[in-house]
């Protein structure tokens, strides 16, 4: 004879379980910002203020709760959008995020990442829902104090950024279509923190053959320089099989 | 006045909560394999037949769920070692896959993976919980139809490993601490599924100073071949941060 037992639970909606663990998604956004103060761009990315607990008042990455009938990728757009107005055209799955105590109930945050242009970010009356007091713009290089594990987080992106810059179009996420020799040297130096020679940076452009000269050139205070694009031709490590489907 | 309105739900333990999103991991363990059938040795991964629904029968990927108090890197290796009892030194996180349709109830599975050498995979007798029936080793290029959306996480998996053998020094974890020129050749063929032209090969390993030689030989039936070692001193992109913490 099978023996069905039924348990009663009683929870009220605004309490949280702690035996249940819930997934959360978070949005990394990365892009250049001018600081009148230094001569290259830096690298800046949108924090939201928390209001309500745990946390609140402290700053922390866009995001929210998965919901019950959307993808994780659906669920990172979204929130990162509510929050933002930042749509990018491809938010790409940065890493997910479980130590058991990294929030005061058990999270499991899967976080997303992309490069925008500063063309891509809306303008504040662009977007409905925004509020300017609990949204800001910070330089990944000084953080404030960020809610959860978020520091770390920030610091592991900066971290695949870097390392990705070596290997992959990335930095073409930062510049428009058609840009300079120092336009796309100034990115690496921005996303590496660090000065690169102008001659062997160039030297090294031109054998790795992932540009295309145009016939254009940007002028104005200096001498006029060439514009490049990049040459779509070259496969590179950008995005793989994932994003192959519908 | 604040209203508390308080919810009752009743649950069956045995049954699946139908508004609960859940999360599992599971582990795509590589290692190289010799058919004789065929002259380079080939991928091969280890499954676990499903001994219930959904999918009893099938195979699928070694994991299972996740507890309330470990964390994602252990449950991970937990679930590995109680199906197959592997043992990496070094389990990667590889993605999260979150497809609403990817099992009949929703559940997000985080996917670990790992490069083991055949000398690393613990035979039958070391297993406690071994259960020789209902595990097996596949080559991968050539799997039984799979649980879930397992056949899209192998071959993820698969693009992953080609696309990082090119930059990092992966393909260590297929071979011993000193290996021929000849056997790590092998090893590139057998992830990228092509051949290698040896003297290219041989050319671009010397150029990239990550192999240091050694005065040893492999001696046997061909001429002696000399003995490499990867060079440690090569900071490259293998693990990054996330695996300096405690």
């Amino acid at each position: 004879m099978v023996t069905m037992t039924r348990t009663v639970v009683l929870a009220a909606p605004s309490e949280q379980s702690s035996d249940v663990t819930r997934v959360a998604v978070s949005t990394v956004i990365f892009t250049l910002r001018r600081d009148p103060a230094q001569e290259n761009p830096v690298i800046a990315l949108p924090l939201v203020r928390r209001t309500r607990d745990p946390y609140e008042g402290l700053w922390a990455l866009p995001g929210g709760w998965l919901d019950q009938d959307e993808s994780l990728d659906d669920a990172a757009a979204r929130t990162l959008a509510e929050t933002t107005g930042i749509a990018p055209s491809y938010l790409e799955q940065l890493y997910a995020f479980g130590a058991v105590d990294r929030s005061p109930t058990r999270v499991i945050s899967i976080v997303y990442w992309a490069l925008v242009r500063p063309d891509e970010i809306p303008s504040h009356e662009a977007v409905p829902a925004y509020d300017a007091e609990n949204v800001t713009w910070v330089d990944a290089a000084h953080l404030p104090p960020l809610a959860f594990d978020h520091t770390e987080i920030v610091d592991y992106a900066l971290w695949r950024l870097r390392n990705k810059a070596g290997y992959s179009r990335i930095a073409h996420g930062l510049l428009p279509d058609e840009f300079t020799l120092a336009e796309l040297r100034e990115v690496y130096e921005s996303i590496l923190g660090r000065r690169l020679d102008p001659a062997n940076f160039r030297r090294q452009v031109d054998n790795s053959e992932t540009l295309i000269p145009t016939d254009r050139f940007r002028t104005g205070s200096h001498r006029p320089a060439r514009l490049y694009r990049y040459n779509q031709d070259v496969e590179l490590a950008d995005r793989g099989p994932l994003i192959a489907r519908p």
